[in-house]
């Protein structure tokens, strides 16, 4: 597959070598965006989880207010995923992913990865404990802001 | 094992059974805690998720100020776990729990959940899947409180 090579660079894929890569290979769609593309909304619901092949993006909130912000920044050269609560549950997009220059990225729908992780038991273990820790880490990330603002609340209403 | 036919009702291990469930339920130590106890205390490092077999706990986390609030409350009949990040992850317990009655849990750790996956990877990708649910769940609550207190910092901040 076309793919495998360049597969081989992401630590999700790590600990999956051989037929069982090949096969995983198989299950993903290539597709290219312009920069300035959302290649995820925020609020849709979607089933894919995407591998950043070339290209970078902004992964962009939308706050209670309507105002946009960009919460991070991925390269291509940092081999990661993104889209991956998808492949979890059905709920909506917590976030837009959007180009910012022009990419190409190759995915995997929920579908296609629910039945790859069934008939490859062994690497799907692997691919849900590396998916785990992305989320965990998300977990950890998201009550430090809520402490942040938290802090910053208390303090504005102490202060008048 | 005298642990199984509890087991069967946590949806956890819904859809593993036979000699994968008997050989899960061989890795679970069971503890009993006094009312008032600490199973699990926020900041600690833990590698053991529990399974609340009798009783009731809070969930009890702490605010950047020292203030303690409890954040749920969870019920043996509602079958739940807790302490499932601990299985993913080495970090330090994002809450504590604690004993509102005496309590009856059984636990599994890291190190013997790993193994267990490893050897019986199509109930590792079971459980995993499951975990991850829980995870994403938590992920999107953390990101609603989030909003909510964003939001109260930002009408304070223009009501002053």
């Amino acid at each position: 597959m076309e793919y495998t090579e360049k597969l081989k660079t992401f630590p999700l894929l790590s600990s999956i070598s051989g037929s069982d890569l090949e096969d995983f290979a198989k299950l993903l769609k290539p597709s290219d965006f312009s920069a300035g593309t959302d290649i995820i909304t925020e609020g849709d619901t979607g089933s894919d989880m995407y591998f950043l092949i070339d290209g970078d993006v902004d992964i962009i909130k939308t706050t209670v207010f309507g105002d946009k912000f960009v919460c991070a920044s991925l390269k291509s050269d940092m081999h990661c995923v993104f889209g991956e609560m998808a492949l979890i549950d059905s709920d909506k997009r917590s976030a837009t992913v959007r180009a910012k220059s022009d990419c190409t990225c190759v995915s995997i729908s929920r579908k296609d990865f629910d039945a790859y992780a069934d008939s490859h038991p062994a690497a799907g273990v692997s691919l849900l404990r590396f998916i785990g820790v992305n989320l965990v880490r998300n977990i950890r990330k998201e009550n430090e802001n809520l402490n942040l603002v938290y802090q910053a609340l208390i303090e504005e209403i102490e202060s008048n």
